[in-house]
């Protein structure tokens, strides 16, 4: 089975409490196609500009990524984000924003892209998705956003919202796009909008998923040291929807176990900076801890 | 088997976005017993004012609860706290202390409360919790704190923290400590005390529990409508040791059982103000929401 992503290949400068890097590998994309490729072949769609070098792209080497819609432009910069963390680690404040080559990037989905069981809308301007998901018909679309476009594109967030199977969001963005205090009553509202899954991030303490029936909540791994969280949610989002494609019925059981695979690899991802930790795992290291997720939330029935 | 509770019982006037109450019933060892009592006897060791009225105590009555160590001063007013929540009801200001009866308490436990298996003292001033632990030797002692005793009584805190076996505490509670920004990293530090369990109040997102060699993460239970936090800490306290409590073994399995159970009294405690929801629940209500907690958690071993 095969996912098609459509995001970011970009560089980043981060500044964490732990240290700060000038330039690193990043973008949506990149994380996602590294920790989905774990599980299912990724047809990766992007552009970047002539500073994308070869040693750049290594990261994608040996890996079960096609490449075929990761664009290259002459004369042109890649897509550039600066952030810093404070203390707590759990919010990014952006310091920069260069969008270069992404501010005219207009992707076309050939064949093989279209027809991937899973396309993966992440984040970027609502329209953008809207233009990208016309242009596909696959068995399940997946989105994610962010809080400016809640707050400077409502309607077309909406519009797409109406459209997609799954939506991974956090849930101070459920909160901001609701205007709901309480998480769950908040992804009611979503939920009623025809979105089938909801996918919900809290950051340190893990994730909630929730459909019209069901609510499934895992924690996040217990690390004493989280050194840059980015890239941490486009990483479960790989994992996530990666360990899903891989699974021919997809159902309850599966979308469980997804959301501990993408536990499992965000928790590597948060390790170092940029893909420093998430290049060098191996499979059994994900199924080792995979199954440390499950002692941390094991228990037994009572017995009275 | 039997616990002995040393707290207060008290009367609140809570204000949350829902709702408005000048006074009801309120206090540590009062949401302690009632929800501990689901499981196994308890000494409650409290004073209060002549303004506590039979109807009050009523709360009491038909449970486990042994009151030979609940005083009743003629002429004084029981403790009274008043607080308020804001928009996302996680931290309550407090708008009003008046220790009242309680300024003067010196409790003196008789030979039963003594000899009790577990010994819960509530949030208090730690020279008081100190007094109160010195006269018993039981097989487990339990012990809450709060912000204010980190600020104001650090050094008698720590000197309890190791004399004790298990911390309840939440997490701003372990950065505010241990000066850490990483709570797993500040757990460390506290089971370094000697502390043997640590267990780590998050509200909304759950529970964690840690040893030197453990991690348990339950989350908590998704309410649409959390009402009235007040109460979810102590509930949680006492479902969590009143169960352990009843299990000969209080192993591993139990403990975690018991977070379990605890976090499902919580649930209860939130849905209405004061105790007006604690006191409807059957133990069959309990049970069945247990049930689904494990319905909420669970997930099986991957399949590739």
């Amino acid at each position: 089975m095969t996912i098609t992503v459509v995001g970011t290949v970009a560089f980043d400068a981060i500044q964490t409490p732990f240290g700060k890097v000038d330039r690193c590998l990043g973008g949506s994309a990149t994380y996602f196609s590294v920790a989905a490729s774990f599980f299912s072949r990724v047809n990766l769609v992007a552009v970047v500009g002539e500073d994308f070098t070869d040693d750049d792209a290594s990261i994608f080497a040996g890996r079960n990524i096609n490449l075929d819609g990761l664009q290259r432009v002459a004369g042109a910069k890649s897509f550039f984000w600066s952030g810093e963390y404070g203390f707590d680690l759990n919010v990014a404040k952006t310091l920069d924003t260069q969008l270069n080559v992404f501010a005219g990037f207009k992707p076309r989905l050939n064949d093989e892209q279209r027809r991937a069981n899973i396309l993966f809308l992440a984040n970027a301007e609502p329209k953008l998705q809207m233009e990208t998901l016309e242009q596909a018909a696959p068995k399940l679309v997946a989105l994610d956003t962010m809080n400016l476009w809640i707050a400077t594109a409502r309607e077309d967030l909406t519009r797409i919202f109406r459209r997609v199977d799954l939506v991974i969001i956090n849930d101070a963005e459920v909160r901001q796009y609701t205007n709901q205090s309480n998480v769950i009553k908040g992804a009611r509202q979503i939920l009623d909008l025809g979105v089938k899954t909801l996918v919900i991030k809290r950051g340190e303490y893990g994730v909630l998923m929730m459909t019209d029936e069901r609510v499934f909540a895992a924690p996040a791994y217990p690390l004493e040291q989280v050194f840059d969280p980015t890239g941490a949610g486009d990483t479960f989002a790989g994992g996530f929807l990666g360990y899903l494609a891989s699974r021919p019925a997809a159902d309850d059981r599966d979308l469980r176990r997804a959301i501990i695979f993408g536990s499992t690899l965000a928790s590597f991802t948060v390790e170092k900076f940029s893909l420093d930790r998430l290049r060098q795992i191996t499979l059994d290291e994900v199924y080792a801890r995979y199954r440390e997720f499950k002692a941390l939330t094991h228990f037994e029935d009572f017995e009275v």
